[in-house]
Parts: structure tokens; C-alpha cells; sequence
């Protein structure tokens, strides 16, 4: 683990949405939140009155840039252009984002960094920060060692992820979480029609996560295709209407090469 | 719950596969296991071993035709000829498969059944069936009261499931468990390829199933095809090749139809 923070640093937040709502409230205690800057100035006001001593900023311009930290919470697409309209800071200056190379904040510090949290965040669902991996890339090593401690004093652990890997692990989630979120959603709709839901799967689905991670996913992959049962797959298939049995017939052809390639 | 078993009932089990062994250790003590058939004798010698007082039987018509219950745990393209090569069975016959409709065991006795285990077995882990739904069908109501109390005995709960509900489930399975585990198996190896793997996504892959059994997947659904996030989607698009890039473009547009359509 790296040296504890020297002091307790001054942050601004770019963005009131959910990465900002819950970066600012972990981040609160082991850094004072400085001023909160969003577009939306109603969202501004209402974050930073979480905050003590956190002032409401509707324009990029009026951001103090003594900072010791700037930090970007905005929507990928806003990035660079939240990064070019910034005053010129003195301090650190970093993104949140998974998919957006480090780059993208060039030109506005001498420092800059990533500081992103792997994970999903929506407003209603609290999120536990401390089982949580928050990957850091900076431009130099005294940036990145103040990234690593704050990200140390939030959450589980930091590690190092260079924008090669950051995007990896962001194409990595999406199949992981967001699609195998859609699978179940589609588990869902077929369980409705028979006066069933997805709850009913609940035991499966814990054991089928807890094998994948434990024996690696190839190792653990059952199922009809992991069988090569044809005469079940066709069943199904001829079940299936639409997206999910263009869905069941193209991961099916997937597993079956995996098992013939591994 | 139903009555309890009212004797501790003798049951033969015809099959020596990953379903046919975990059962077998399960029933044993609150049943009696009596013979082990299958077509491959030494599997049924060494199954047979491990239960006091239980004989390998090579042939169907071998089987002891007073047993209570006869357990046809083979695959699924086997259980009809083997229905219809059974002696005639003076107790209950039931199958084990989630895709198999009932009519399969017509003819081979007076009780037929369904006792259908919702889970995944493998020989190599440890499957824990008190967390396991077993679902259970029978022709009528005094065999469906005895595979309910074998069920309520060595699971976590016995659900009523005629043939078009268990099919139901065995494809919403596929899809939850099987499809998801292949997203992860494509997730572990774009990892591989940056130096990672899929224990960095550990904890979001928990939060991810947590949410979707607590708020309902389709309200959990998060990503960049859920936000319509066209730019990150070409671009993810553009890094990947091959079945994985098919799959990325099927369940983004998916998704997409999901969100137009909700």
C-alpha cells in the first residue's frame, strides 16, 4: 500500500450524476470536497449541500484551480471537451471513466490521471465502495501515488491499468455484467409467461457465478451446447421467437466452437 | 410441507452420471437406496458401492419391480427407451430432466413422475441441495405428495412444475446460467489478453446478480446499449473480431429493442 495521504486534500467534482453522487460521498472525510461543478446547477446545489464547506459552480471557469485535485465525473462524450474548458490547474487533474484514454484530459495540468471505479452505479442502489477495485493511470508517479491512497482510503484496493487495459476491463464488464444482465432479463420474460420469475433460478444462478470464479468459466461451462445435445438445442430453438432465439442460436454456436478450439 | 415420507421408502436409480450420484448421496438415509442400474457396469458397481446394502444391476430387466420409487436419471434422448424397456413397476417411476415432458415414462407404471433438481452437477464440486428448488410433477396426487416429501427431505423446497413450466425453466437456465457463463468465459479472455483476468470483476459481477434478484434484471439493466451510448458501442465494436463481435452487436441491439419497448 502505498505512503498515506501527506494532508487532506482540497477535490472539485465535475458532474452531479451517479459516479459523482458516490465518489463525493466516499471521498468526503478523507478529502474536503471543495466545490462540485455541473451543468445542471439545481443537481450542483444539491450535491455540494451534502458536503460542508462545498460550494455549487455552474461554469467551468469559476472552478478554484489551487485544487489538489480536479476530478471528472461526466459522461464519456463530455470528457475531452470538460477537459479543454478548464481553467488551467495546478493540481491533479482525472477522469473516472473506463473507456476514455488518459489523453483525453492532455494540455489542461501538468498532472493528470484515471481514477476509475469498477462498478455500476444508479442513484436508488447504495453501493459498498469497499468491495470495490478502483483502477489508476497517471502521467507521472507522484500523481499516481496520490490517486492509489485516495483510492486505498475508499475502497477495496487500487491497481494500476494503463487505457489499454482500462478498456479491456470496460469491453470485460459489459459482457460480464451488462449482457449477462440482459440474459437474465430474458430468463425473466420466459419464467413470466409461465407464472414463474427469475427468483426461482436464484440458487443456480449463485453457484453457476461462484464456479465460473472459482474453476475459471471455460472449465465450468455446462448447458445443451457445452454437451453438443442437438436435440435439446433445436427444441429450444423452436421455442424461441425473435431476439432471444437469434440470441440462443448465436451463443450456442459460440460455446460449441470454444468446445472444439479448447 | 407435506406429509413425511411414511416409510423409508426403497428406491432403485437407473443412471451413473453427475445427476444419478449426487441424487443417490442425497436420498441415502431417508431412503433406502436398493439397486443402481446402468449401462456402464462398472460406474453402476462403484455408485452401488457407496450405499449400504445397494446392488449394481447391468440390465433393466434386472430392476426389483416392487421398489417405491425408480429414478431414471439418464440423458435426456434416453429416458423414453428406457421407460419402455422397464419391467412393469408396481411403485412410482419418475425422471430427473428439466426437458423431458412426463408422457416420456406412459405405459411403465401405474404413478409416473417428474423430480426434476434445478441446479447444475458436476463430479468434480460439491453441489449443496439444501439451496437447490426441486421441482416435481406426478399423474396424480398421492405419487405427487411422495416425490414432494423425498423433495422437502433433501432440497431446499419442493415447486409444482407441469411439462410446460419445467421447460420453461430449462430454457431460462440456459440462458441465465449456461449464456451467462460463456459471457464470462469472453470477458476472461479479453482480460487475458491485457495481463488480467475475471476476478478483477468479482465484485462487480456480485453486485451485478444482487441487483437483478432485488430490483428485477430489466430495471437493473445498465451499460452502454442501455444508456444508447453509440459512440462507446462503435468503438467496442471496432476492438473486437470474430463470434465475440457478433455477440457484442446481438445483445447491444437487443438491449436497445428492450429499452424501445419498456
Amino acid at each position: 500500500m502505498p505512503d498515506p495521504l501527506p494532508h487532506k486534500p482540497r477535490i472539485s467534482i465535475i458532474g452531479s450524476g451517479n459516479v459523482a453522487t458516490h465518489l463525493a460521498r466516499a471521498l468526503d472525510g478523507h478529502a474536503c470536497i471543495s466545490q462540485v461543478c455541473s451543468r445542471n446547477f439545481t443537481h450542483a446545489q444539491e450535491l455540494a449541500s451534502r458536503h460542508r464547506g462545498c460550494k455549487a459552480v455552474e461554469n467551468l471557469a469559476d472552478l478554484d484551480p489551487t485544487v489538489d485535485l480536479c476530478l471528472i465525473a461526466v459522461a464519456d462524450d463530455a470528457i475531452a471537451s470538460v477537459a479543454q474548458s478548464l481553467p488551467k490547474m495546478q493540481g491533479l487533474v482525472a477522469h473516472t471513466s473506463g473507456s476514455t484514454p488518459i489523453e483525453a484530459l492532455a494540455g489542461c495540468s501538468d498532472q493528470i490521471g484515471v481514477f476509475y471505479p469498477l462498478q455500476t452505479f444508479s442513484k436508488d442502489a447504495k453501493v459498498d465502495l469497499s468491495a470495490v477495485t478502483i483502477f489508476t493511470e497517471a502521467s507521472n508517479a507522484s500523481a499516481l501515488a496520490k490517486l492509489d491512497a485516495l483510492a486505498w482510503a475508499i475502497a477495496k484496493e487500487a491497481r494500476h491499468a494503463d487505457s489499454q487495459q482500462r478498456k479491456a476491463l470496460h469491453i470485460a464488464a459489459v459482457f460480464g455484467c451488462n449482457f449477462a444482465n440482459h440474459l437474465w432479463t430474458i430468463a425473466d420474460e420466459l419464467l413470466r409467461r409461465e407464472g414463474l420469475d427469475l427468483s426461482v433460478l436464484e440458487p443456480l444462478l449463485r453457484v453457476t457465478l461462484d464456479k465460473a470464479l472459482t474453476l475459471s468459466p471455460a472449465k465450468a461451462q455446462t448447458g445443451p451446447a457445452a454437451r453438443g445435445d442437438q436435440r435439446v438445442i433445436a427444441d429450444h430453438l423452436s421455442r424461441l421467437t425473435g431476439l432471444p432465439h437469434d440470441i440462443y442460436s448465436l451463443l450456442t454456436t459460440s460455446i460449441l466452437t470454444h468446445n472444439v478450439s479448447t
